[in-house]
């Protein structure tokens, strides 16, 4: 057996000069991808746009949640920049979206004793409803799962129910840990309310030990009855354990001043670089233009928004002309109700063909590849392009990802691309006041859009 | 040859399952590698101990330069340290390392007019002798190489030479970036005397545009006179290179207050956990204590220090136990001397056979995989093994790069393997104030020891 795998690897390591020969070459610009990629990389880390993009994006608007003054402010800014940035067929499509405001009341107080209280930091999940003014004061149970709620049975009526699973923190994909907890965030109120819980309370979806909550969507089912629900910080879940381990009765009041407003106009912002030979084959690289209403949104996802802008400007300024068209999508409303990624999915593009879609939500840090959500064959059709991107370490080419914008794309048969970055961060900052533009670095940002761009121009000159 | 890089890649794809079949087997625990890999990496991401050591020692410490009272009590924590965690056979090793003392007085001051003067950002170069107290006041004139320097000849003479080529944004690789403009802060000193310049003021070795200037070594040559020589900022680089384009003379006054003192006595920290079969066949497995002066040397090289503890640790704790000895070595005065890394190389070891070496110090960031300085041979043996790194996305293993603390080894034949990380951001912190532990995320900085701790007992169970 040893045999095999040495072989493998030796064999592997004589491919790549093999790979060198076998390049393959950009008939319109005459030269081989691997020069085109070169000068892409090369232009991007040494006069990129990216950063400075999302130095406006959030210094100019901040947070941006749908329905918001500021995320309107934001689809303006897409499109003006659109436009002075060149691209061609820059327009909005409009929809209408959810209009949920976080209000100004948000505090949780642990009751220990008659005398003794102790304030944890929590904030309101998206869509929940508000408190009463004075809050919710209840008997605290906590449980891990939602089949440990259940079998409380009764115990659980009238109770505000804490769900204290953590992130599963020995996974070195943190989207597999958020992905194996995230289920408390979402469906908690509904699961609390079926046993008489009065609200839901959710450890924040992180990695990290720090005192900052994590927001994030939840759902309602209108068959059960609404119950507010809130994350309290990874701290101040750990608070909230320990005293419940060394008590028999822990009561805590919650105070949650947002509500839902009626639904608002928005839209998805969309620019282009018009194919020259199949102008009706469309390629999408898109990013969502809306976060939440904590931090700055710039990982998530400013950082997509502006490596989305950034593909179509490296690839205009090097006076590339792509074949297919390649066509940015800033989405609207990505984080609570995806009524961008449905609209342009539904909308009818008479003569129009999606070859691809592509699409970069995982935080603007140093990409690693590519995930491709796709029928069997079209895999190796991205997969024979890797050795493309090797000079920036960004090669891994694997199936599966894709993106939540892309996936009404996908659902037609549209491959499905995601960007593929490190993301051992990503869950310290995600919807949270950490999320701010310090924490993104200037050159891992714009690294992800010229693996972007290099992508995006070599699917429109092939075709997949 | 289309063909031939297609079929490749599906060669390449089809390869891993291939390789899971060829999966190798620790004897001494009877199960696969990839089984003990998989231990090592779930064991350091849920109960690592990592962070926790570079708390101790930024926190505690700080920052710790060869000769100060810091790098002795560094000295005392690694042997402490080493000895809570039941390490074996831990000792010093002692030498002699330099003191160079930075002084409290770093200025510099550009004199635009006679009553217009703007202060910038500077630090001394490690190693550089002091100014007078009132400082040097000199003309300044900038240049992008030693040749540009030299062909100014008769008029370079009396001035401060101001050494303004940047790192060239544009390579992937910093590390190869830092290279192409590093000769100016090594030899700028001795390159700006041998025109009679009084000064020499280093643009800061960093890909970033910030107000942190970066300290470093510097290099005299006996039969050259000494001039001070300082790093600014790269903010300050580009006024004064502003101001420097629209006037015909700008003069700037630089104050330094640092000097060598004579030499004292400083260690290495040696322990290890002792072979069960091949006892005198040891791998070293080392990272830097001391750091500069500047910060915390939190990246630089406190993460390596640590994730050198943390290999042990983590092989200890699993109850692994090497057929070969594993050695962790913290190399004190890598900054500024080597001494450390010569002295170790240099001691007599009877019976002892070094059959690798591998260093850590180029941030705890996330780790890609290993670069091999070793003969054609080596670099496969190593190199198969890649598969068990695979998990963490640190499976590139590639020729080239080991460290300069095991350099002196590797010139001896012992096979030195660097651990390569995504590199990126290091450049930003590097030798400067910057360089704090919030800068270090615990996840990517444990990572870094799960794959140092898989290849050291890999190694020392196969051999190489």
């Amino acid at each position: 057996m040893k045999t095999i795998a040495t072989y493998g690897v030796i064999f592997c390591l004589l491919l790549v000069p093999i790979q060198l020969f076998g390049q393959r070459t950009d008939t319109t610009q005459s030269r081989p991808y691997e020069t085109v990629a070169a000068q892409i990389v090369s232009d991007g880390l040494s006069s990129g746009k990216a950063f400075k993009l999302l130095q406006e994006l959030t210094g100019k608007i901040g947070a941006r949640l749908s329905g918001s003054p500021q995320a309107s402010r934001a689809v303006e800014w897409g499109k003006k920049t659109m436009e002075e940035l060149g691209f061609q067929n820059v327009h909005l499509e409009s929809f209408m979206v959810p209009h949920w405001v976080r209000g100004t009341v948000e505090s949780a107080t642990i009751i220990r004793s008659s005398s003794e209280r102790i304030a944890v930091n929590v904030c309101a999940l998206g869509g929940s409803i508000g408190t009463p003014e004075a809050g919710i004061t209840a008997e605290v149970v906590e449980v891990k799962s939602f089949d440990e709620l259940h079998a409380l049975g009764d115990k659980a009526k009238g109770k505000i129910i804490f769900f204290n699973r953590p992130l599963d923190k020995t996974k070195f994909n943190t989207f597999e840990a958020y992905g194996g907890a995230v289920d408390q965030r979402g469906q908690g109120a509904v699961e609390a309310a079926k046993v008489g819980g009065v609200a839901a309370l959710v450890r924040s979806m992180t990695t990290r030990l720090d005192d900052v909550p994590h927001t994030g969507a939840m759902r309602y089912n209108d068959s059960i009855p609404k119950v507010p629900a809130a994350a309290i910080s990874t701290i101040g879940a750990n608070v909230l354990d320990s005293i419940l381990s060394h008590a028999k009765r822990v009561e805590l009041n919650l105070k949650l001043g947002c509500q839902s407003l009626p639904d608002v106009e928005s839209a998805n912002v969309v620019g282009e670089l018009t194919g020259t030979e199949k102008p009706n084959e469309v390629i999408v690289i898109g990013g969502h233009l809306d976060s939440w209403d904590k931090g700055q949104g710039a990982h998530d996802d400013g950082a997509g928004s502006v490596q989305s802008l950034e593909t179509l400007r490296l690839l205009k300024d090097l006076g590339l002309k792509p074949k297919r068209t390649i066509r940015a999508v800033l989405f609207m409303n990505e984080e609570n109700g995806l009524r961008g990624g449905k609209a342009y999915a539904e909308k009818e593009r008479p003569g129009e063909r999606h070859i691809a879609a592509i699409e970069t939500d995982a935080g603007g840090f140093s990409p690693r590849g590519f995930g491709v959500q796709a029928d069997s064959l079209a895999i190796p059709k991205v997969a024979q392009w890797s050795y493309l991107f090797r000079r920036i370490d960004a090669d891994r080419i694997e199936r599966g990802g894709g993106g939540a914008d892309i996936s009404e794309l996908g659902k037609k048969g549209v491959p499905a691309i995601g960007l593929r970055v490190d993301g051992q961060k990503y869950f310290d900052y995600h919807h949270s006041d950490n999320d701010t533009i310090d924490k993104v670095n200037e050159r891992e940002l714009e690294l992800g859009a010229t693996a972007l761009a290099i992508l995006s121009y070599v699917l429109a000159q092939e075709g997949i």
